[in-house]
């Protein structure tokens, strides 16, 4: 037994809130059978990855190991959880293990790759257990802001880690299971080795509200609206979703549910049984003849999404329907960091038409996760020989180290690509792996580090010239440089086209150049990109980026 | 005097928060004599302007109306205030009013261009007056988050308007003139025609903080911390640095500035005698011999800014200066929205250096403007005929004139480019006038829809194909097209160079092209963009940019 060992391995969501994927293994070192919880994606930004369409965790060291995979488990359905599961089914193969209502957004996203439905295995909750290889892994009931997340009970011949998934501790929290402290208790009766725990509300000192204290006060908004009612939250948080629409039926409203990934939700929630009493909806098409007054809009897009609902609610007509002076939006969500300014834009757009938005008031929303008393709480209820704080930036998992070492509980701070070693009294670090990012963009994979994306920042921010020019077969230049540009001002200094001053320059530059410069595609190269950055720089004072293009006639 | 009106203007500032520009006039209509209030700037972002440097009003309409401009008053040297005010001295050539403060930093910005220093006139606060054409214009001291920052009084034959400025009612707030009350209350015994007010925080519900209370807070947390101890503010907020400098020394610290625009705003405020008592700094050079847990740094970079003290320091060494475990670093500042991301990544550096950092905590920071309860005490003290919000988006020009009305005033929502006719006992609009923005980029001013930036932004999201192609006197292809490519993927679907999948493709569109086709560029253009849009659809999922070069050979 002594040659075999117990390794934690993030390879996404320590260090960041996204794209989360935990490896855990047991066995001789560099022979452990693995098992990954979570396959999440994040999502990409203008500042640094622009046209990406999904950024995935680069999962090179688990696709070459894929013959030591033994599953892939999944804690919930938030995309930063679930999200690449489908999209890296080609790279693992490994079969996915999920509850009901996971599994079946899940199966659907498998379906989109025509991946068939037996990929994904649905699970029952603990004390029901998987047993996969060296692993019998448990599904425990937790309270998050979607239906079913689970924290994961891992047993191993090397001890039981506990891994609790994203939670908050909510004894109401109206669909799904409360989180129940004696069941939490019960797993640390054998000993708890590790607790691998979410870290997102460290810095958050207040005790989390339940789901239900934003009944009453969404109840009373409503019930005071005069025109039509729309509001956003995630998708995803299914008893958010009721209880808007029990408070707008409750007001004597219609209610209807707009954006693909809500009726998605829902249905998804029927379909597995989540949802068993969700008030009755009507379609968009329903919508657009039912009086404002008497309207209750449920959309997608709280985080500003470009495409989402709102945003096209935002901009004009949406599914038939108009806002205007008199109608209320609320956001009964929380602005992801770095969202700010889509949700801004979409907030004046709409107080151009007159409709009242509410955004940011605390009573009609609440945290899906456990703050920092709750993590205390959490902590005390596993007594873990050891805290291992993930789904958090930096800050946030050097901070729950710290918390932890203050209930007197051994942490220690990991991040991606730290492979950690549980077997000793201490854990430590046994190894460095190398990880990062994929993008996907458009239809294919790219690394992040290939420069693609990097060019097309440097593109955004410099501007592009391209040159071209054509040489004989005695290296002797055919005809003038021609130089267009994208992204660059026309005319600056001179006043005269900023192409026409490039171009002279370049003639200039060929014209003197010697032979041996001219029989040399790098020598030209580099030579008129010098000119053009240089030539640039004087007129507009911007040095951009420069294709050259050189065609020599041989025939 | 039925002929003549007073008229509003704004140019910048009204409908967003930045580049404040707002006209009045006062005169037969067309043949007004105008002044105008402030002239500023804002901040690029990637989002929506990636490669500009400095994003300024367009100021088209007034330039083209220089001969009837009287003057520009400055209420206060905040960028978003003074920022344009050398940049634009080419197109505006009016004298340059403000207070002693502030002039001395539009002076500075003058020098920079090779403007002379009379271009700016220094004025004493009220009761003087500056008499320009038919306006008085007096400057009434107020507090906000920057020395000297004024209201104005203009009046006119049509009547007065008080222009508040960006303000604050803070009766204590260390540096500058505390409110008055009095004074303010006493601007109204002749009557206000119409208030131009601040709108930044009417949706903030508390009544503001005075700059006193964080010096306590500050105080004891220095004196708590011992490492090293870092700040960041608002360079600008010659209060706050001072408040922060005297806990440093309180703690025993020696203080040191760092980054050029803490330096600059220290110096102005010395030279203009805003600043008496600023307690003894020491230079970067000396800090780096100073034990750590006897030094304070004041750093620039609250928002941040890649360049900045605070994101160097982030980075690794700056001015002989590395963080490490111990030290402490506090935003004595609010992250404003859009810059969550900057200031986030820098968070993280910090940790990962061990660092403890504050942010995000109200007892080191309270905010410059006027909170909702605070613009009811202007209302009140005022009693304008009509209130026009300003310094707002949409949505806090909306609020205020809804506040104005619940205060029993009239308000009026006029957004950037709204000439508000104020003559009449309600405030109607005269004229629609094209406003927009002017970006510095490089070295040359581009309009904001000239396409250069949006030309940037596709190749950002989509990459950039580049097409080149020979043809001989015949119009016969010389040789095959020539591809090259940037920002997109290597390879894709096929698992063949994308380059290589697009020659291919064009090579065998110019093969099969009719003479028609050959002998016409703007036809071979098209198709061959079509060609490579499909091909590079196809291969990777992405419809790039794409730029064709079309050489014909004719001698």
């Amino acid at each position: 037994m002594s040659n075999e060992r117990l390794i934690y391995l993030p390879l996404g969501g320590a260090g960041e809130i996204g794209m989360n994927a935990y490896v855990y293994g047991y066995g001789a070192p560099g022979k452990e059978r693995l098992i990954l919880v979570d396959l999440g994606l994040t999502f990409p930004d203008m500042d640094t990855t622009p046209g990406v369409d999904l950024i995935l965790p680069d999962i090179t060291w688990l696709a070459e190991r894929r013959d030591r995979l033994e599953a892939v488990f999944v804690t919930h359905a938030h995309e930063d959880h679930i999200g690449a599961v489908a999209q890296y089914y080609d790279r693992l193969g490994a079969p996915v293990y999920a509850r009901a209502f996971t599994a079946n957004l899940a199966r659907r996203k498998m379906a989109e790759f025509g991946y068939p439905e037996k990929a994904v295995t649905t699970v029952a909750p603990w004390p029901e257990i998987t047993q996969v290889g060296p692993f019998s892994v448990g599904y425990v009931p937790t309270s998050h802001s979607i239906p079913e997340s689970s924290g994961l009970v891992i047993d191993t011949p090397g001890g039981r880690i506990v891994h609790t998934g994203d939670f908050k501790i909510d004894l109401t929290p109206g669909v799904g299971e409360p989180f129940d402290h004696a069941l939490w208790e019960s797993l640390a009766a054998p000993g708890v080795k590790a607790l691998a725990c979410d870290s997102t509300n460290v810095f958050s000192h207040h005790e989390g509200r339940s789901e239900s204290t934003v009944a009453e006060p969404i109840t009373n908004l409503v019930a005071q609206s005069g025109g039509m009612f729309v509001c956003t939250t995630f998708a995803s948080n299914v008893a958010r979703l009721k209880t808007l629409a029990e408070a707008g039926v409750r007001a004597g409203r219609s209610v209807c549910l707009m954006g693909r990934a809500m009726q998605r939700m829902v249905e998804a929630g029927h379909e597995s049984g989540v949802i068993t009493d969700f008030p009755p909806t009507i379609t968009p098409e329903e919508a657009a003849s039912v009086p404002r007054g008497s309207l209750m809009l449920i959309v997608t897009g709280s985080q500003g999404e470009r495409r989402a609902a709102s945003a096209q609610l935002a901009g004009g007509k949406y599914n038939g329907i108009v806002l205007k002076e008199g109608d209320t939006f609320l956001f009964s969500s929380k602005t992801i960091p770095g969202n700010e300014r889509g949700v801004i834009r979409i907030m004046n757009k709409f107080s151009e038409m007159g409709v009242d938005v509410i955004e940011g008031d605390e009573r009609y929303h609440v945290s899906g996760h456990a703050n920092r008393p709750d993590l205390d709480v959490m902590h005390k209820l596993l007594k873990p020989q050891m805290v291992i704080p993930m789904h958090g930036e930096h800050r946030h998992l050097r901070e729950h180290v710290k918390l932890a070492e203050a209930n007197n509980l051994q942490g220690i701070l990991a991040v991606n690509g730290m492979m950690i070693d549980l077997g000793g009294k201490a854990p430590k670090v046994a190894e460095y792996v190398e990880t990062g990012r994929t993008y996907l963009d458009g239809s294919t994979r790219i690394g992040a580090l290939d420069g693609v994306v990097r060019d097309r920042i440097r593109m955004a921010l410099n501007g592009h010239v391209m040159v071209n020019i054509i040489l004989d077969e005695e290296d002797d230049p055919l005809g003038d440089p021609w130089v267009e540009t994208m992204g660059l001002a026309e005319t600056g200094r001179s006043r005269t086209a900023l192409v026409d001053v490039l171009e002279e320059d370049m003639s200039v530059f060929m014209g003197r150049a010697q032979k041996k410069v001219l029989s040399d595609d790098a020598k030209i190269e580099e030579g008129l990109r010098r000119v053009a950055r240089q030539s640039t720089q004087r007129e507009i004072g911007k040095r951009p980026e420069v294709t050259v293009v050189i065609s020599r006639l041989t025939d």
